[in-house]
């Protein structure tokens, strides 16, 4: 079927003068998960990131190093699997011309890609789309956010857009981040498959000027409330001509996902100004009703969370699969009216599956839960109103010491992180060094970032915030992040603790405070290498835990989790 | 049915050559609250604080200040009604000898109500008992508190005890007040109306002695699960033998609660040391796990309390009464298994009623709700685990202007005590005056202090700390208080607006919390006279309720709700 596909895409490029075509995983809206996977269609390689480049004879696929064993899993038969952060396109391919879909690219990325031997060529229509569609997607419209539940109006945020713009002496800002658009109008979607997003772009204009550049199909609720006025509304076949109407002179964009196809339209009448997207900043830093809110999706959460953990490590014996696990977690998670669906593709990893960072069961490969090999489970939720990510790694056996001695090595990063001094430490790059502190005495150490940005009601990953060797965005706030320290063992297994926290002020003092509300394994942990601040954590997190739930186990449940304080 | 009783009570005085006979409210555990209400028995005063005294042609009944009013009502025929405060005992009886029971008096309290001229005669049996006895109280054992629960464990409690007496040279502490036994032994009883108290006393020695003094039916759960040894377990009727069979010199009890029955058994073997319990202050400071108790409660309560003052506000057309209130709200808390009976008994005043300050509606006395009146509810739990005291005020048509302004100066003086900066105002005296100083701007106050200590499953009125204009006890982490501004025109309103606060710790700033979760009236608050600050308390403050209950309330309830934020 691949191979057809390829056939056909080869065929095409005669009418266009082109020596190969290069097909990006994401959409046009730059999404982390989009719902029409056109890498996936013409190489059949699922992961969350990768591009392909089908020449006349060869293909090649790049993806990063977490990938390329499921490349090679998935599409080497096809194409030559090519780990990109150790081979750039242009150091392969060379002296050509390929073919490319400028709704798909920014600027950017094709400077960082190719160098000036390539020659590009923009094609307007999608080669990829004319031989393999994915279904439409049923339409579903846009809806509105209340201010209970938002905490700060649209034209509060609009407002200070137009400050921006003053700031820097431009006429418009052009949002082309849908995940933005959703946090300024207080809206959100249906166009993704983890994320509320609505698939839309905005431009706001220093005199209180505003465009909604949307599939009108989508619009009418917001519409409806007065939210949007009618002349407002922009279709995206209208972009251009909504921009010769414009005036003024100067427009920022965002070069992490204006496409080439919007950026050559707005500098054919505006000198173009490279700025990250001021939102980016503005929603990382959650108001008081946000941080309600999120609590609440976590209280929502921890409590399918606690159910399901007590159920895998008493249902054990009767030897379940990866992939019963994340359906049983799902159950627990839709007992509640307010789960909407997962933040993200659940990790359910046995032994060396919980080695593959971004392992995914699906019941083709998924492996039975062996009773002596630890488990790790990486979830998350989106929720009426509240987006939730969590790790726990457990055991159904008496695990070997030296894992034990590894999970509390973790575990003592994990806390650390939590009890973070941020008034001493307030950037991700020096909390990044004391996650990994236990772990490194030892030689020990894991090869991501230690907790990322999280959206509110959004997307579960977001900036500009990180905990990881690079970040220095000062900490504030408001802000919240993951706490996910690990260890892996190729082919062996893997651990990782993961907690959201955040950031709380109280009289000019700043600290963590964690979301997350599921019992951690004390099975795993070796308490003769914890001191007693770290006891106390612990005994605090769970009674917390214990308080919040223990009215809504039944007894069984009840009597487990008093035992873990 | 009185008449009778006093002449029956009269006719023994012979016997024990007496000329009279003083009876107290107290009980012989010097609770707030008895079952056995002697001087409701000989009186019909049903008061909270009250004394009785019986003399062969006259009777008086001496009461404070909050219930003058209701003493005329309920016992004037048969007695003379005295101001205690105006007038002590000894200024009115003199030259007399006056029968008591050792059991229900301090030498203290004896001290301060008579002078020398009065000879007192001690006289073991209740005489009022032998007249009239309430039904006995079924038996119900006490029980036992889990770790869980009380985040101590009472061997560690004890230890302290220990400490104490070494530190004061002393053999051993008598603990007289029922409160204070079931703190340190982590029991419960049923010995209350309104809390959950074990009646006992317990004997600690600074060589680990530990004896139970309590009625051997109530024990046998905690003797089951070896609390309390059988041999530490000693009768009522034992305590002298005990004492006989100690062995030592010193003896500290505490003038609050040592009968003077038990005093003397004490000092005829050993030096008596006067001195309050240390325990008072001990359980003052609340930890961790019964602050996590404690906020569990309340969110119980706060459920029951918003849907109650929904209901009451969109119901006052059909006319309700008082009690027809209360019996509602404690309907609305019944709906929760966790809880279990009132922490004292609700005051439900409309109108002129409320400003009664110990109001109590009853079937014969309840007034119809007016629609224009405004209602001060004032009312509390007892829960599994933990203990509520809320008063609102509500309206029910548009208020006066002037009482919005009274009601918001409240509303001011309550928020600034939730507001205190305590590492600035660290005691009750101080904070007093942040809460009274909007009233006073305009000249009025209120007679009563602004807050009181709390207990955390045990009485609703607990010491050493309050909000008083005489309280220099320092506030500290954990300490558990009511915010209790109010103001009362008599003959017309009262305004009170109560939450319970806790005292926490972060990065040595050290706040208030609340604990409360209850709707601000906002149909009587003045919103010109609030500040920025003010109004942000006050939006955050309605955020949580919504989000801690909007789903768990109807769509009427919930749309209510958000209305207020």
């Amino acid at each position: 079927m691949i191979k057809k596909r390829i056939k056909i895409l080869r065929e095409k490029f005669k009418n266009f003068h082109i020596d190969g075509y290069i097909i990006p995983k994401n959409d046009e809206f730059f999404s982390e998960y989009a719902k029409n996977d056109r890498l996936k269609n013409i190489s059949n390689f699922t992961g969350s990131a990768g591009l392909a480049i089908i020449l006349k004879k060869n293909n090649y696929l790049f993806v990063d190093g977490r990938y390329t064993i499921q490349a090679h899993n998935e599409s080497v038969s096809n194409f030559k699997i090519i780990e990109i952060h150790k081979n750039m396109p242009h150091s392969i391919i060379k002296n050509c011309t390929l073919g490319f879909d400028p709704h798909l690219f920014t600027t950017d990325k094709l400077k960082r890609y190719f160098s000036s031997d390539i020659k590009l060529v923009s094609i307007g229509e999608n080669l990829i789309d004319k031989i393999y569609k994915n279904k439409p997607i049923k339409v579903k419209p846009f809806f509105s956010l209340s201010k209970i539940i938002t905490g700060e109006s649209h034209q509060s945020k609009i407002k200070k857009i137009m400050h921006f713009l003053k700031l820097h002496n431009a006429d418009f800002l052009f949002i082309s981040a849908p995940q933005n658009v959703a946090w300024i109008l207080n809206i959100r979607g249906h166009d993704n498959p983890t994320s509320p997003i609505p698939n839309s772009r905005l431009i706001i204009g220093k005199n209180k000027e505003l465009f909604l550049i949307a599939d009108k199909k989508n619009t009418h609720k917001i519409v409806k409330e007065r939210k949007i006025k009618k002349n407002q509304l922009i279709d995206f076949c209208d972009f251009k001509e909504l921009i010769s109407g414009l005036k003024g002179s100067r427009f920022i964009i965002d070069n992490q996902s204006c496409s080439v196809f919007a950026e050559k339209i707005i500098n054919s009448r505006f000198k173009i100004i490279n700025k990250e997207d001021p939102v980016y900043k503005l929603k990382s830093i959650k108001n008081y009703s946000e941080i309600k809110h999120m609590i609440n999706a976590h209280k929502i959460d921890g409590l399918a969370l606690t159910k399901f953990i007590y159920w895998i490590k008493n249902i054990n014996n009767k030897n379940i699969t990866e992939v019963d696990a994340q359906n049983k977690l799902e159950k627990f998670r839709k007992m509640d009216s307010r789960y909407l669906f997962p933040s993200f593709n659940t990790i359910a990893g046995s032994g060396s599956n919980g080695a593959i960072v971004h392992y995914r069961a699906t019941k083709l490969n998924t492996k039975k839960i062996n009773k002596d090999d630890i488990f790790l489970c990486d979830s998350g939720g989106q929720y009426k109103y509240g987006t939730t990510d969590v790790t726990r790694t457990l055991c159904f056996s008496k695990p070997k010491q030296y894992i034990k001695d590894i999970f509390t090595k973790v575990l003592k990063g994990h806390i650390a992180v939590a009890l973070t001094n941020l008034n001493k430490n307030n950037t991700g790059k020096k909390i990044d060094v004391h996650a990994r502190k236990f772990l490194k005495k030892d030689g020990l150490d894991y090869a991501h970032g230690t907790g990322h940005g999280v959206g509110f009601f959004l997307n579960v990953h977001e900036g500009p915030q990180s905990i990881s060797k690079y970040n220095s965005i000062k900490i504030e706030k408001g802000m919240i992040l993951s706490n996910e320290p690990g260890f892996y063992k190729k082919n062996h297994f893997g651990i990782r603790i993961e907690n959201l926290l955040y950031v709380k002020q109280k009289n000019n003092s700043l600290y963590f405070e964690n979301l997350t509300l599921a019992p951690i394994e004390k099975d795993l942990i070796n308490y003769n290498l914890l001191n007693e601040i770290e006891k106390d954590y612990l005994f605090k997190y769970h009674l917390n835990i214990y308080t919040e739930y223990s009215n809504l186990l039944n007894k069984k449940e009840r009597k487990w989790l008093a035992s873990l304080i």
